[in-house]
């Protein structure tokens, strides 16, 4: 079985990474059983022996894959006879914008909501890792970061836009099924739902009906995981 | 042969609109020639035979489509054997999400370094419409809309970020060859490069160097428009 090294918080069944999330779903899509192991910021050493500091890292039948971006490709490529990830011969390079919108785009707006309650939700001895690697990336507090988030909602909530265009007029943004980028996005909502309690969405949204969609795949995977709304 | 009414400029050959050079690469990409006619916003009785008063519009073969979305669906289905402007069964779900960021982020943003530029260069007749339209929509004068529009390059590069991430690592958003999701964005910076002198891009942005394989497509078609650098 497929081993999979998972951000957990203090609570170890609670796993916040929206990268992890991308791969778990993916996994998900691909029927493949898999074994997580909850990891910590701190528990760098455990996955030395795949030459990388961040997860999410697989282990299968003994060889490690980085990166979620590449575990996509390595399962799309080591199980093809599994349901594909990305539906047709330019899936893989038409997913990159997906990719690369959730990463520049959506996660740095996202994180103006949540950066405080990663922080809160972590094991103590992630805490001070947490706390000083983001301040010296956002120059400021955890807490000044954060504060009057409420006010961000609009602008967030306008930056959606491409995505609730899309999702008014098909149910996934693989179609009339989730492929990747569906897992790809739906993976900054996982973050956001795993230790925020603040409502991004208004229940009419399509972004939130598509959320809704996303949570009860694969027998509720992603909504049997602890988390808020 | 194809016709396609495709907005122009007060100068019959500058064509400025994004959708229209969505539609004008599609149809390169397709092989199909097309006799392009040019159009003015205040020429909608030109169009009124396709119940519709926005171009593009096609007409191929006595049938007229109309909408850049629809027109390239109608492509993709009507000329099977020419190459596929999508790249598998699910590329136009996926190319989605790249028609509503460009029309609801990137054109946004476009609009606020070019629209005095648009109706400087409009016909005479167009003008009138353009300015009421437009200033009803922004809610200020053209004029007010675009000042100091340099100040605004710094956010617009940043908004960039996800095409600029995901060109490189591949020379297309469709991977090594040009598909539609391309003709979507670069369609916006043929709106902007037809009218608007205002460089949008540095010259070391992979961004810009993307954009200069898309003006070389073809046989230059892109390249030989009237328009700026």
């Amino acid at each position: 079985m497929i081993k999979m090294y998972d951000l957990a918080a203090a609570e170890p069944d609670r796993r916040l990474s929206p990268f992890c999330w991308r791969t778990k779903l993916a996994l998900a899509h691909k029927q493949l059983e898999v074994e997580t192991i909850p990891w910590r910021f701190t528990d760098k050493p455990q996955i030395a022996f795949a030459n990388w500091e961040r997860v999410p890292v697989i282990v299968d039948d003994g060889k490690p894959v980085v990166d979620s971006w590449a575990i996509a490709s390595y399962l799309e490529t080591a199980y093809p006879a599994r349901p594909s990830l990305f539906g047709g011969a330019a899936g893989p390079s038409l997913a990159r914008f997906y990719n690369a919108w959730a990463d520049t785009a959506l996660q740095p707006a996202m994180i103006r909501f949540n950066a405080l309650d990663i922080f809160n939700h972590l094991a103590q001895e992630d805490r001070a890792y947490f706390r000083q690697s983001r301040e010296a990336r956002f120059g400021t507090t955890l807490e000044e970061f954060c504060k009057d988030r409420e006010s961000r909602l609009p602008a967030f909530t306008q930056l959606l836009d491409p995505l609730r265009q899309t999702l008014a007029a098909q149910p996934f943004l693989g179609g009339d099924a989730p492929l990747y980028p569906d897992y790809i996005v739906f993976g900054s909502f996982m973050w956001s739902r795993s230790i925020c309690p603040l409502r991004l969405l208004e229940p009419a949204d399509p972004v939130n009906a598509w959320r809704e969609r996303l949570l009860d795949a694969f027998g509720g995977l992603a909504r049997r995981a602890p988390g808020y709304w």
